[in-house]
């Protein structure tokens, strides 16, 4: 009963089967694999975008720190929400490989940038000329931090500031799967078409071990990203394993399956704890993370059980008063069979 | 016939299997999987190194610039031998993740560095005062970029001469079990009992898909490198991936195992070149890569059928006179099997 | 009639006459000159601190990210004011010099932080482990940005909080010396008596011509920072100007005496704008900088004439309704006379 | 009798004379004054560059290591001789301010890089694609660290080589002056009509306190250098001191005649050198510096006496044989007389 996070899974069947396969003989390494060409051409096909540059890592946070930084100089700023991954969860890694830019925080409720918010912050930067860092681009979480999901109208309209302004947008998709099955969009309405210039799309959440591709719609700057993702150490030599993944992943839309069943997996989460008695869930889940209030008990009885999950603040005691709601975070992702999440369900109700 | 590279095979089938095995049910991510322990006994017991500091990363460049960069400080130089990988194959890398520091050269001949040039370099390094970059670590490859190894004599001779300085060592063991295998010596007896401080263990060359270890054998500066590591978006949330490969690859000396195959490939693959008329091979190879001279006529022959493998320089025509030797380089890893090897000298007859 | 800024004034003719002096025959160069020995002991004196490290730069700028990244890694983050100028004014400095670190931005009225804010923002910072950037040094402006002072019960309050957390503190003293005149208090009280462990000692806007002192009251990283010096260029050869400058800055109080005169100039000022119809100024200034709200006309009258100070936005336009109030900043150096603020504030009246 | 450097010397009286004139009343900070206009059109019309874009600096480290960031990515390297200024004696400063790039070390005799050799580093660099780092400018120090003078015809091979490989050419010009006055050439004959894209022009060693001007003669990078010297903390606020040294530089050609006076005074040293008594000297100094070994005891007699200049090894010893030879380096300044000089040649006979 791990509901921890989406990284905490197995890999899908279909992608192990391809790593298996791709264990077959030799291939040419550092991205010339023979199925890496096919990778390219799946992605330009599903993204509907036959110059994207496409090419492959590890982790999301290289994904997002090696994208951002091919279009951001040292002295200039990152525009992202409070509680991006970027912001929060990557150890400064877009300082790092930008060589030290920064980021300028954007609130916005739900985690999702206010547009108002996005504009002021990128009128207050750079106004004092030299003495300022300068604008960079705007990145957005899709689906965000927690759980929410832009729709395609606001992705239009937080790109359209960035253009009013001239600088570059970023669409961190690590839970790219998981926001086009909920919107029923596809690759490039969420992206391009909604003025998007470059995306961390992610497999590793979703049912691969770790890749990630990160897609560029102008393929402008694809030599220097090339040295950037070697000088930081995250050009595989066996880089066949990475290119069988995603090319499995992206096969039948095995991607979108995954993350529609991530999401639904969640939906029947939610419906379930609601059943608990005391249970306040403030926002409808959109994707596949929910974030509730529950007894005390319910969460004694679930992690005495052995279930994992995150409780807020992280050290909050399991020994005192019963009734009294502690905050938590529950993931699904697409490998949760129905069982497994009605005995979490159960445990908690009690 | 893929002769390229070693890192141009496939994964020994136990490491595989580890794979496959690894993707059942739900691990813990980032380092917290339930294999990892394992993994860290195995190479202290390897080591003989009960406290040992033992992280896993994927790439052999992102164990020796992060392993460097812990203990380089921006100021400082590393000595490195001229055709070193941190040096000529890396794009910067070392000097990415230290921030800055400088990479000092030192000569030797067969790719190993010369106890006097080393001495040499350091006693001119600082001199300057605070004008000087400062004197950082030595770093030795084991085996070299050419196929040679050091004895472990050669090897305390340079850490003594680094340790007269206070300086500290690394070595980068990208091949460490073809060097380990050849010399018939123990891991502990390659490294600290040699003198050496840090190490970056190979897998990824050597029957795995992509895992390498940096271990440090004082755990002082353990959760700096921690912080580089995420910071350099090189901790995996999946890590069980990377735990499970080496987890196989330290049972029962598999890692020996297959770095003494690829030795024994590359021998008799010299073997068979030597029956080429004309062929030179100025250096015996030691390890499990071989430079010799062919005529022209014996590569046109060999590439005709499809053999892969290095020309000096890259574009030597093929187009030319039959009996002018043209440089090459040859590299076995352990999954050659005799009949690939003797095809490839039989073409190269003629 | 320059109001613009404290550094649109002239050196005080004592530091000039002390430059002249200092042009007399040779001097060891890069802080070996025989004026250096003499200014770190008038400085230790000055702050009671005999066991004080202390270095020259020639930017505040320079003081400021120099001293910050000496006690910051790279994956830490700093926490400042939000409206503090290295955060602001300093086209990202630290983070360049920190390679890479954060700011972390922390509110409080009247460009002084607030303690809890304080509290709140390093309770925030690390609490993901591996996965955050690390707190780092808390840096405090005295005199702030907007001309506001903090007394020493609340920089003892806010370093307390630092301590308590382990974290070094660090003074902007662009304007030190306003400051501390206005307090009434020694260098010692303002600084290690109230928990700073580092200073940006300014003299560059209060009479010199462009000299900041850098104090660690602990002398342990007194080499990294000279080698951090030299690599950002910021070690002058012809040292003995910077010297000379900050010895005669700290004969007799000379500084001291400059800053006193300043706030008295902006003292004057301010009773001035006054009595100009119309005029609001919501914080009184506390040291040499006023920001007030003024009729458009008083405005129009005064730049005519040749006035220079900034606007709030810097784009208002003059030609507008005569009777609404546009914001501005005025800042007084001690070189300013009596008649020509009354100048000023006599065209504001009309 | 200081010979120890030709940073160790006073301003000539018209550059202190400027300042002091300078010191009036207000001036716009950060590059605004109104004598920075002035500097921009003299060297703009000694170099006959009417579009070169200009600014100042207070280092020449400063100068060198933001001229050469300006266009220098982090994954390419430099063209450096192996003595060359930015590589022995910045502690890492190109590294620092181009966030990691390398130094490529050239060789050539006389501190002068040779052709071929320049040559041979180009085409080794870059050939392994993205695998090595990438070819960057070439930078030659003209007088060079030895006090050998370049020809314009060895200038215009260098910069040939380089622009046949598409990369950029920067002058050190520390000692710009000695050399073209040693040259008799103008300012545009020894940088851009001879190749060269960038210059560092010197004034901190010829006369003025501290202050070097970095020219590009194309402006297209102009924007991106303000911002690279803001952020490494190099834009002055009381900019009109560095403007007024400048300026008085130029007036008259008062650069000009420093460097002729400085290498007149050289050679009137080498002179009286070449009659102590076992004096060898190797090299004919072309500028304002010599090599020479000399007897231990004529050193003895000269440092007993008070005169200071290097020995090589720095430490070499006083007391020992009167006859042997050691090594020191003399530097003269345009502040020397000729009595100073005559009263070091005639304490080294003895």
């Amino acid at each position: 009963m791990n509901f921890a996070s989406d990284n905490a899974g197995p890999m899908h069947p279909s992608v192990l089967d391809a790593i298996v396969k791709a264990n077959a003989g030799y291939e040419m390494p550092y991205g010339n694999d023979t199925i890496m060409p096919r990778v390219r051409d799946l992605i330009r096909t599903k993204f509907e975008a036959p110059e994207a540059t496409v090419y492959l890592v590890a982790t999301g946070t290289a994904a997002n720190a090696l994208a951002l930084a091919t279009y951001t100089n040292p002295w200039e700023t990152i525009f992202a929400h409070r509680v991006a991954h970027v912001e929060e969860d990557e150890c400064g890694s877009p300082e790092f490989y930008t060589n030290g830019a920064k980021l300028t925080l954007v609130e916005g409720a739900g985690a999702k940038m206010d547009p108002d918010a996005l504009r002021q912050a990128i009128k207050g930067t750079g106004q004092k000329d030299v003495h300022s860092v300068q604008r960079g681009p705007v990145t957005i979480t899709q689906a965000t931090e927690v759980g929410t999901i832009y729709t395609l109208e606001e992705i239009a309209r937080l790109t359209a500031i960035a253009k009013e302004y001239g600088l570059k947008t970023h669409l961190d998709g690590a839970r790219f799967a998981n926001a086009c099955a909920a919107l029923g969009c596809s690759a490039a309405e969420m992206t391009w078409k909604a003025g998007i210039d470059m995306v961390s799309f992610g497999g590793t959440k979703n049912g691969c071990a770790g890749v990630e591709a990160v897609i560029f719609f102008e393929p402008e700057k694809a030599w220097e990203f090339e040295l950037r993702r070697k000088r930081g150490a995250h050009l595989f030599s066996k880089h066949r394993y990475l290119s069988a993944q995603m090319e499995a992943y992206l096969t039948g839309n095995l991607w979108l399956e995954l993350g529609a069943k991530a999401n639904a997996n969640c939906a029947r989460l939610v419906e379930g704890l609601e059943t608990v008695a005391g249970a306040v869930i403030p926002d409808t889940p959109e994707a596949n993370m929910v974030f509730a209030h529950l007894p005390r008990a319910a969460h004694r009885r679930a992690m005495d059980a052995g279930a994992q999950y995150y409780l807020f603040p992280s050290d909050a005691p399991l020994d005192g008063p019963d009734g009294e709601l502690i905050r938590c975070r529950m993931v699904c992702d697409w490998s949760k069979s129905a069982a497994e999440i009605d005995q979490l369900t159960a445990l908690l109700r009690g």
